[in-house]
This record gives C-alpha cells, structure tokens and sequence, in this order.
C-alpha cells in the first residue's frame, strides 16, 4: 500500500487499522526579540535547517516568533503586520519536508475593525511545508488580565477543533492560553480525533508556575488520551522573563521529555502515537509524507525542575541580561552602598554580563558608615570588578549652599536626605552618558511597595533588576548565592539595614521589621486582601493600615520607576495597574 | 382612572392611548474621584436631594459614580467592591420620588471568575427609587483600546434591550461605550418600545471629541426616533480629563440642551415625549409615580462649543488643577527657563490654582541667556506669583568637582548637559519635599516623543501638563491665552527654542524645525503610519526615518515619565503601549 493510498484512506472518514509508531518532533526552546523580523527570522530558518537534518516530521517554534513576544502596540501599526505576514512566506518559502508550525500575526478576515480603527489582527500558528503556508490556525481564548491585554490585539479565533495531516498522523496545534482551560480547544481537538496535541508558548515565569503548568498539562494529555509537546518561548523582555521549560507528555500524562530552564535548547523526541488503530478523521493535509522507521529513539534524560530560590535567581539573570544585551548596552554601573540590595545585584550582574561589564561606584557621604566603603571593596573584589569611588560631599555641599537662601538648614530631614540620594543618581547617570553603561537601579519590592526609596534618587536607572523581590527574599537570594563560597560579604549581610541618609539612621527607624512587612504586602499587594482581611490573618490594625497607606500613596513614585524582572504573580508594574489619584481609605 | 390603574393598562401589552407630555431629567454633571466612595456618596446624595426638589422624573449620574472613573485595579480588590455596593446601598435609602440611575460596580452571577481568579464584576447603572434597588443594567460593550482596559475588568452585560417604567414612561437605560455602535443596545432598547433613551457616561475628551460625540449622539436619536439623554462625567483622573459636554436630544436628533464643558452643573430638561400614543411594552415597574402636569419649561440656552485651542487650555487647566487637589497638594513648583514651555505651564497653573499657589524658580547657569532669568521675573510679575533665583552652579560645580577623576573635562557634550538638568531637577524637588508643593515637569509632547529631554532632569516632576501638546501647539496655546492682553512674555514667544545647556545652543541643532517634527510625529505617533507611508505624503526620507528611530529609541524615558493630560487621539501614557525593548526598524 503505498503512502498515499493509506493516506486517502485514512482521510475518507473510515476506520483504518494503519499502526503508526511514533511522531518525531523537534522543538527549538529560543531566545527571540520584539520587533526584529529579521533577526528573528535568521534564528527560525536555523532552526528549520536543523530539523530538516534531525528528519524531524514537526518542528514547534514559539508563539509569535516571527514578531517576538508581547509585541504589544506594534500590531497596532499596519507596516508591522505587513512586514510580519512578509517574513512569514520567506520563511514558508525555505521549508521542506519537514512540518514547521510558528508563530506569527495574521490579518482576520480583512473588514474587522475595532472601534480605534485599526485591522483587527489575530495571534496565529502557521503551518509550513515545501515552500508553503499549508494552514493558520487562530488562537482562541486570549488572555487579558495581569500583564496580558491580547483583547486590545486581537480577534479571537473562531475554530477551535481543526486538525491537520503530518504524514498520516492528525495533529491539532494550539497556542498557549488555549490550553490552560480544561474544555479549550486542546480537548475539541481531541474528541475531533487528534493523535497529537501540539501547543506552542509565549509563557512568561514567575514562582512557582513551572510546577503548576507541569501538573496542568499531564491532566490535558491524560483527559484527552493522547500525546501533548508543549514548547516555550525562552528569554527576557522588558519586565517578562519566559522560563522555556518545554515539556512533552505521553498520552498517559506520565512525563516523557523537560527542557531545561532560562536556556535555549533545541531539542526532538520521537512521540509514541497511541496503540489503537486511529479512526479516519477530517483533517487539512498538510504534507503527505511517511513517518520514521524503526524504533524510536528514548528520549534523553529531563532536566531537574531548579529550587525555587535558584529560579527566581535565574530569572533574574536572564531578564537583566537580555534587557542589557537586547538595549545595546555595553556593560551596566552600579551604585554599591555596602548593603545587601547593591551587591545582590552586582553580583547578579556579574552573572548575567561577566565582571568586565560590571563598574561599581561608592558614593560615601559624612553619613556613610566605614563598612559602606570597606564592604563594597570586598564585593567588587570578590566579583572581579571595575571599582571607584566617587564622594557626592560636593555636590551634596553645593545644594546646600545654593539651597541656603531658601531655607535655614536646622536638621536633616527628607529633603536633605533625598539631596544626597540625587546627588548619586546624578553621578551614576553621568558615568553612563560619558561611558555608554546602563545604570541598575538596586532598590526591591519591599521598599518599591511603600514607597521608601528615592525618585531619581536610588530609583534612578534603566533596570531595576530587584524590583519584584521582598528585602526577605534579597536575603535567600545572597545567601543561596553564597552557597560555594563567600561571594556577597558576610559583614552585608549580617548588618542592620539603613539609607545612611541620617546619622544613626536605620530601616526599622521608618519601617516594621522586614519579615512582618513583607508578610503584609504579600497579602496586601499579590492577594489584593482588605485590611480587615489580613487583621484577620493575625496582624496588629494599626500595622497593616499603615503599611496600606503607604502603598497606596507611593503610586506616583512606582509610576516613574523602572521596569524591573516579574518573579511573582502581582509584579510592579503592567501587573498592577492602580490609579496615582485614588481617594480609597480602608476603614 | 387612578395612576396605578392607568399603569396596569400600559403595562399590559395592549395599545394605549395616554398622551403624556414630558419627562423631567435632572443631570449631575459632577467631579467625583476615584477610589474615595464617602465623598462621591456625598455627592451623589446632594444631587438627589436636589433632583427632588426639582420635581425630576429621573436623575441621571455619571457611569461608576460610585467608584470614580476609572477606579482600575481597584475592582479587583474584593473588599473595595464590597464597600462599593455598601455604598450603593446607603445611598438607595435616601432616594425619594425621583428614580436616580447611578454607576457602580455589581457582582456577576456569583461564581464566574476569571483566570486570575477575581470574581468578575459588572460596570453597572443601579436604578433607585423609594428608598430601594429597583433595578440594575450592566453595561454590554466594553471598550478594550486606547486608554482603556474595560475587559481585563468586567463581564459583559447580557441583557440589551431591557426597559424601565418610570412614571409610566418606558426608559432605556445604558452606559457610556453602548451608543458608540449604531446597533447597540439603545438601538435594542428603541426597537423594543422605549420611550427615552438615557445613557451616562465617563468619556475622556480628546481634541475633535465633542463634536465627534455630538453627531454620533443627533444620529442615534433620529435612528432611535425618541428622546435622547447623554450625561458625562467631569473633572480629571491622573492621565484623562473628562469634559462633561452632557447633551439632551429631541426625537428628530435636533439638540435640545448642551452643558458646558470642563466645568461641573446640575440642571433639569422637561424632554418632550413622542407625540403619538406609545405601545404598552414590557418594562420593569422602577416607579408608578405621576408624571408633572402643565407645559414642559423650555429648555435654558445652549452653552456654546468651546474652539479647539480654548479647549485643549481648558483641558489642561482642569486636568492639572485635579491632579494637584485630589492628590492633596497645596501648590506647585515650576522651572522657569525663559522658554515658552515653562511659561506656558506656569500660566496654566495659575489659571487651575490660583496665583498664591503657584512658586515660580529661575536656575540660571554659566550657559544661561540674560533672557532667561529676566523673561521668567517678567511672567512671574505678569502672573503675580512668588518667583526666585537659584543658582546651580555650587552644585554643578561639586559635580564636575567629585568627577574629575573619572573622566577628562574637554568639551561639555551630553554628560554636562544632563548634569545641569538634574541639578534642576534636584534643586525642585527639595524645594517639593521642604515646602510641600508638587513639582510640574514642562516638557512637551514634541521633546517627549523625540526623547529631547532629560530623565530625572527637565523631565522631573509630579505632572507633565503639555506632555501630549506638540511645540507647534504650545504656541497655539500661549498666543490664545495672550489674546486680551500679554500674560505670557512676547520675548519668550518670540525667541529661538534653546535648552541653554551649552554655549549658543538651539532646538533646530539637534531636531528638525518643529513644524515640520510635528507634522511627521502626528503621522508616526498618533496616525501609526510607518516610515514609507508618511515619505508617501511629501516627506523626505532621511528626517522621517530619524524622526522614527529616535520616537522608538526613547520609549524607556517616556516610561519614566510623569502622567500628563491626554489631548490627543493617543497620548504618550496609558494609551501608547509600545515595547522599551523593540528590534523593530523599518525600512
């Protein structure tokens, strides 16, 4: 029975008997950036080239490859989707036998306008073989709500259960949200007869979601009795990190292949089809030629799932990193005050870019401690990094002075205080003008959250890399990192935290205990919890009424911020979208 | 025939005959503020109290009064939606005779939830009357575009095409964004019988918008072939200002009565009803009260459409003026440079704030223009507000000072420049921490797209009022608000736009003119046109393609920028959602 026979058997809605072994099916876990078409591009046909040579009879691309992921208002403009839907047929144009399904924009039905005006676009899966686009799918359920507005883009597809012919096995591909419903199209595609689920992903990290998508999709490739590749978009993208992690699932939901995590990988397994003889089902062909031979090759040993601290450290690394390197930047500076905020981060810095592309500056004052200068000394030699020191008593002194007839200077109060933390960002934005570096900014979410940090003060910089991490978490971070050998100073992190803006001056002068504070924002920032709610929890009123107020009334200051890298499931930032003018008092 | 007889009968689906003449709609075209449901419900009740001593049929109150528009992610807080619908019901135990339609947030069916796990609410308009809940409508079309994010919120209505019975007249009732499509639910509502369509709103003014609204409004009135009602909001919210404009359309689409704009008023129109007997439809009973006997009042004069530039003014005025009040600032601070755009914002904030509230700072340095501080003394005595000279040189002095180890001062390029704008920038918010007020940033939208501005430096601040004003419009503004006499120095008008950073520096060293900046970034920003099409339309090549890159090279300061007043059709803010890390190049 020759190939094509069996196939137009398969496809005439009879039973048929055929007992396929095993699809292979190579999925390229890749690093892409928003809006460049052609670099994207080059990385796709790469990867295409290499699945050709692996005989791979699919090849998984991430979501919206082609423009990368979220490219957010460049679908608004017509020339990009242009641009987009040309890259898409030069790359359609260098497929071969191999099955290549990527992602890209696709223009709905060409008289679809929203109420702005603009073509109603869809998030699309294009299916590409022998020189052609062979089919689109759309993706179904958008999702709009924490950092996703994909109702603002596109246009939500409208046949969730197609399925498509890879030679002789019927596929059905889906696109990242699409699976994260029990009955989303994923399950119609199953019930219309797949042998395969296939679902590609711009799925950004944050903790714990790599164990929580492991265990959701076991339960779809068990509910739906078939096989299931997820294949995930890996690297940074201003606030996002997309952790990769791509997994493939036998159709028993026992786990049978998982990606490593913040890493590229290419990688194929040979998917078992399952035993029973498939019935013929409706499917677009979409190449008609035969499977592999022979037994499938075991795939190779999963990667572990990483710790939860060693993850959210790796995110940090790669969203700084790719940040820095997809920017253009040639190294980052680093205000080092001898606390734990600044050597954490130059020390993730260091690990993301290498320590020649790290330069920390000290910046003492008349209020410094001596551990200030000492203590970042010790940092930056552990590190292996460019080190000055810079004194702001200048300019710190030249405020006061053309400040003096403004005010009569009795004691330091918040406005000399913020006078010095300025004066530092001004430095280091004026080494990164003469020098090309990118300032990080070293403040964390404890001090994000109420507002107890500096505007273009400490606040300053491109990247706030701690953004999204309590001060309690800053702390397992070093102390992780510290594992084999001192690297972040003991004496930083043992030492009573302070701005060293006053004399004496200490964190706790200002604020509740770091541990009883980050316990309240978590309730009160990532659970949206009321104040009663969280009283309720156990805590005194009058804390957490304060550390609310606090909260709200730093919005402004959270506004003007950096992007900083999302780790949790309520980041500072597109996340959390609260208004500055807010007159709402828990009471 | 007893009122509730006669009632009986209409509502009994058969036809009637009862000519009533008029219904008397009362308008609280007020300025609430998001989040602070004590003073809104202070409001609302005011208007009650009023609405029935005016003997109104109906009450018509802005879309989310309750709440404040838009209240954001504070609609995921539970709790908040909680006291929200609390407050509604207060609020319902004071409503009398008079039927009060008012915005609040209601709770979907009670298990619907979305992803993220919130409970999903509805945008809602409760219907009040006798002390009770009569009824309540939820909005079915949601805007998710622009400055709006309504479906990361709400559910969408279901119901389209109820109607209500208020003294024995069937109203459609609807909110905001429902009449913006020509079958929407008014349309439903119309076909359905109703007498009156009454639809409240929140709709944020951008130039052109009020004589957009208008005719669409004239347009669904005659389509409708009855009365038409439309109420909205005043006052300003962090980016938007909402310009009240509130209209009452006859049956023929001709405009009965047009409020004014950007300026709160209660008033009432006897609306005449359609002349022919209605049928009796289905309606829910709100109230079986008797309508006014006699003749309809007429209504008062029109207040007339404000011109596009005086528009624009007021929108700033007011969009400032509530920024500052509701954020509990006592007054501001402003940079004066001697430049039009300094002068133009200083006179904004005294037209919002008064001249007592209003502290004018000249910052000379050694690359200062006599003109500046001498131009800046001059508006200040113009605007009879307190002005004073600081001098930055102590502190750019200590800067160059503390860096001379760091880097050989040749020639000042962009390091020093930056440096003396943050001097600024410092210099202003000590004066902010010191003394209380918010600092106004002064840049403009042509400087903002363009990124010809300084991060922590010109570009600090609380607020950017001309943000989304083009430099070609600041001109506009500044000669309109000159027209009865100079306010704004005519020096400063007249002068070469120059940053004083350096020795004889001017704009037009480093941009091209502004009218012609203007007219390629009115394309490129708010037109989404790309680089071809707007060579296309007479452009040259190069400066387009400049233009571009510098727009996309600047997005991560415009993300660090402070919130200004949206003008346009898509203000650099909320609105614009383009990546900082963007490969995009066209070309």
């Amino acid at each position: 029975m020759t190939r094509s026979l069996w196939l137009a058997t398969c496809l005439s809605w009879l039973p048929n008997l055929c007992n396929m072994d095993f699809l292979r099916v190579a999925c390229a876990q890749i690093n892409l950036t928003v809006g460049d078409l052609a670099g994207n591009a080059a990385r796709i046909t790469d990867a295409m080239a290499w699945a050709e040579d692996v005989q791979a009879d699919v090849l998984l691309l991430p979501e919206l490859a082609i423009t990368g992921y979220p490219p957010e208002d460049l679908v608004l403009r017509d020339g990009f989707v242009t641009e987009n839907i040309a890259t898409l047929h030069r790359i359609a144009a260098q497929a071969g036998e191999t099955t290549t399904v990527v992602g890209f924009v696709d223009r709905s039905g060409g008289t679809v306008r929203d109420d702005a005006g603009h073509s109603r676009v869809h998030n699309a899966a294009a299916l590409l073989q022998r020189g052609r686009v062979r089919g689109v799918y759309h993706k179904v359920l958008l999702p709009n709500y924490g950092v996703f507005d994909e109702d603002r883009y596109f246009a939500l597809g409208q046949v969730r259960s197609a399925l498509w012919e890879v030679n002789g096995v019927a596929a059905g591909v889906s696109v990242c949200e699409d699976i994260w419903v029990d009955d989303g199209p994923p399950a119609d595609q199953a019930a219309a007869g797949a042998d395969v689920l296939l679902n590609i992903n711009g799925s950004p990290y944050h903790r714990g979601k790599g164990e929580q998508r492991e265990a959701m999709l076991a339960d779809r490739a068990r509910a739906a009795g078939v096989p299931l590749v997820y294949l995930n978009l890996v690297g940074g993208q201003d606030e996002l990190v997309f952790d990769g992690q791509s997994m493939v699932f036998a159709a028993d939901g026992s786990i049978l292949y998982r990606a490593p995590a913040f890493v590229e990988e290419m990688f194929w397994v040979d998917v078992p089809l399952p035993e029973e003889g498939r019935s013929g089902v409706e499917a677009t062909l979409v190449s008609g030629g035969d499977l592999l031979e022979g037994d499938p090759e075991p795939p190779a040993p999963s990667h572990p799932q990483l710790s939860d601290v060693a993850s959210v450290y790796a995110a940090l690394v790669l969203g700084l990193g790719d940040y820095v390197r997809k920017n253009g930047f040639a190294g980052v500076v680093i205000g080092l005050s001898g606390g734990i905020d600044s050597a954490l981060t130059a020390t993730i810095a260091v690990d993301a870019l290498g320590p020649d592309a790290v330069w920390g500056i000290t910046m003492p004052s008349r209020y410094s401690s001596p551990g200030s200068v000492e203590d970042s000394r010790a940092l930056a030699k552990n590190l292996g990094i460019r080190f000055d020191e810079i004194s702001i008593e200048p300019p710190f002194t030249g405020f006061i002075e053309t400040l003096g007839t403004e005010w009569d200077l009795t004691e330091v109060d918040v406005a000399e205080q913020n006078l010095q933390a300025r004066s530092r960002g001004a430095i280091l934005m004026a080494l990164s003008n003469k020098f090309g570096g990118m300032v990080v900014a070293t403040g964390n979410k404890s001090e994000m959250s109420v507002g107890y940090a500096t505007l273009y003060g400490d606040m300053a910089g491109g990247y706030a890399v701690l953004k999204d991490c309590y001060k309690t978490l800053v702390y397992d971070l070093a102390r992780w990192r510290n594992r084999d050998g001192e690297v972040i100073p003991q004496a930083t992190i043992d030492k009573a935290p302070s701005a060293e803006l006053r004399p004496d001056q200490a964190d706790s002068d200002s604020l509740p205990a770091y541990d009883l504070l980050d316990a309240i924002l978590e309730r009160y920032v990532e659970g949206d919890a009321s104040v009663a709610e969280i009283v309720k929890a156990g805590f005194d009123r009058e804390t957490v009424a304060r550390v609310a107020r606090m909260v709200d009334a730093n919005e402004y200051k959270r506004r003007q911020a950096p992007p900083g890298v999302k780790i949790t499931t309520k980041a500072l930032g597109r996340d959390r979208r609260l208004p500055i003018t807010n007159g709402y008092r828990e009471g």
